[in-house]
């Protein structure tokens, strides 16, 4: 792309990193073994991806043998979901309805072909998640439950308290599944001390490639594979590993928390600078979710007041050289809106521009952008 | 890996071309955007794959939307076995029991879980699937069906007409996915003839990249999605999409159709050389399957005198600097030896070694390999 263009879509996907490119293209050139192969090619291709599968451990603090590669997010949380079904008995699985669709489409999927109870938690205005009545349906009924929250809300930026959700599950005997495709690579995780049963990670959400990601199943679990054949990753998933895509992975993991505090506190900078600015610049502008309190730094949700050209103005920052959005990319073949802001706000008629941060946005960008979107807006008939 | 090495294991994987490297980095440097957003860094991220897409179905003469990219080959089978079940309301799979493990072991899991009828087929001592059988199954009963018969065997390659089998299918209206793994690349498809409702890519086993590989659905099926959530794929696959894959995908498939006639002279002459040659100079030399009619000329399956030492081969040319395998890479985690080689002659004593070539691979390297096989074996206790 145009180096000119400003990209606020970080959520979406991230530029790779030039480094997790330099590692990837020697292994594509060089070292192109089936790592299944018992030969000198196939051992060393092995290797590789085993050291990847270490330095991931070492980084979150789990053992090597709970990661399992697999071709994103939303397959990881596939492979969590229906892998633990039959796998564990789950009789019902507790989410909440600001879910990503990788998650809410796929329990609503199993509850409807495997008659599996399905709970919705309640949410508020500002998306917080019901944890009371979460608290309430695992007290009331014991039977095999899977909880699976996020932990930070992909359009929101809303986290939850993964800790005390996952106690809170494991004090009732319930799993807890935390999809952790928003956080991995911008907040730090100790898995060893046992919260979460699985979590999720995709590679392209922290400059890493796409194509590749990975599901943390705490050892005590066994899952039902969702992809079957061959016996790759100890039987979790067949096919043929990713190879280059799992050193990217590994690559980009080991950059995200080596300079992590220098991120987050760049990052966050311009998040509370944009928050400060646009309540500066537009009256009435106010923010989904509650992006002071507990938020993904990476993610601002900009609610601004009813306006007739709303629908344009996604269309309008694009023409002006800036990539934002209205909110998940993996929704934007969906009709109707945001499920997330339905959720929370149904029936409002209020516009919503997401911007998603990364290392490399500066404060400069940031400026053009409130400008732009203060001029389209006042040019706007009230 | 040193390049004095052989590699004769061209069936597990192959190198990725250099040119399809070259295709791949400038995409990973610059072409970062997800495609499902809306904006310019999306738009061009959606054209790139929907470019590579057409190419994809221009030359397997194909529709761009019956292409469906996935994360490899075992992925495309599952989809097609999982997929067909609920939506098209399958209630028998026949297949046979020489399959790649990610078809048959699909098919068992469903049979397992979901209570489908499951028929394999009889194979005789050289591996050819009784099609006389399938069509007595499909007249006795006209159950909806789906038949899963690879095109080529990965073991043996050994290949089934894979028109008249469909034609056969369709005339009792039973469905026919044919694994096509081992031939894509190699062999030419009309897809435009109809005798296929599904067929299966894996980009790494014709010098792409690995992690990405295709499903074509005939546009008269719809199938149910394997991993949900987004609508990508036209709702058949949530996940972001694998955008440098899917490059390397179709610039290797290019490239395959490209050179496919130089390619394939070049390596069915190695494959009679190493014939012709192993007859000489091993006594009692046999081959699996029947390789000088309708096979793969990518595939040699040796079977050597019955050795006390058997076990050892493999090992032995290793340490020679040649990779070869004993069958399936996927099957190497599996105990037991090869399913294919057992399905076929039960029993057997004798020591296998499948070679499978590239066009990187020279008369030289299997003058080499014959020298070092007749060495090893001549120095064995009869």
């Amino acid at each position: 792309m145009s180096e000119n263009r400003i990209y606020l879509d970080n959520a979406a996907t991230t530029p790779i990193h030039p480094e997790v490119v330099e590692a990837m293209i020697p292994i594509m050139k060089e070292n192109y073994g089936n790592p299944s192969s018992t030969h000198a090619h196939g051992r060393k291709a092995k290797g590789i991806i085993e050291e990847s599968r270490s330095k991931i451990a070492k980084l979150l603090n789990c053992a090597p043998a709970e990661i399992t590669f697999t071709s994103g997010g939303t397959e990881a949380d596939n492979l969590a979901l229906r892998g633990s079904i039959t796998k564990l008995g789950i009789q019902r699985i507790i989410t909440s309805p600001i879910e990503h669709h990788a998650v809410i489409h796929t329990a609503e999927d199993i509850a409807h072909h495997q008659n599996i109870e399905l709970n919705l938690l309640s949410v508020d205005s500002d998306g917080r998640v019901n944890i009371q009545e979460l608290a309430e349906l695992l007290a009331k009924d014991s039977k095999p439950t899977l909880v699976s929250l996020m932990h930070a809300n992909n359009e929101l930026g809303n986290m939850i308290d993964i800790e005390a959700v996952g106690n809170l599950c494991h004090q009732h005997n319930a799993l807890f599944h935390c999809d952790t495709v928003q956080t991995m690579g911008h907040f730090t995780f100790d898995l060893s001390k046992g919260y979460v049963d699985f979590i999720t990670g995709a590679a392209h959400k922290f400059n890493g490639p796409k194509g590749v990601g990975f599901l943390y199943i705490n050892k005590k679990n066994k899952l039902q594979p969702e992809i079957t054949g061959g016996s790759q990753e100890r039987e979790m998933r067949g096919g043929t590993e990713n190879v280059y895509g799992i050193v990217g992975l590994s690559t980009a993991l080991e950059i995200s928390y080596r300079d992590l505090e220098a991120k987050r506190s760049h990052i966050q900078a311009i998040k509370t600078h944009m928050i400060n600015k646009l309540r500066e610049v537009i009256p009435g502008v106010e923010f989904n979710g509650h992006p002071e309190e507990n938020s993904l730094y990476t993610v601002l949700s900009v609610s601004l007041p009813p306006n007739d050209m709303g629908s344009m103005l996604l269309f309008n920052l694009d023409l002006a050289g800036i990539s934002a959005s209205g909110g998940s990319a993996c929704s934007s073949g969906a009709t109707g809106g945001s499920h997330v802001i339905n959720a929370c706000k149904p029936g409002s008629n209020r516009t919503t521009v997401r911007f998603s941060f990364g290392k490399q946005n500066t404060i400069e960008e940031i400026n053009y952008t409130i400008e732009n979107l203060a001029k389209w807006y006042a040019a706007q008939p009230a």
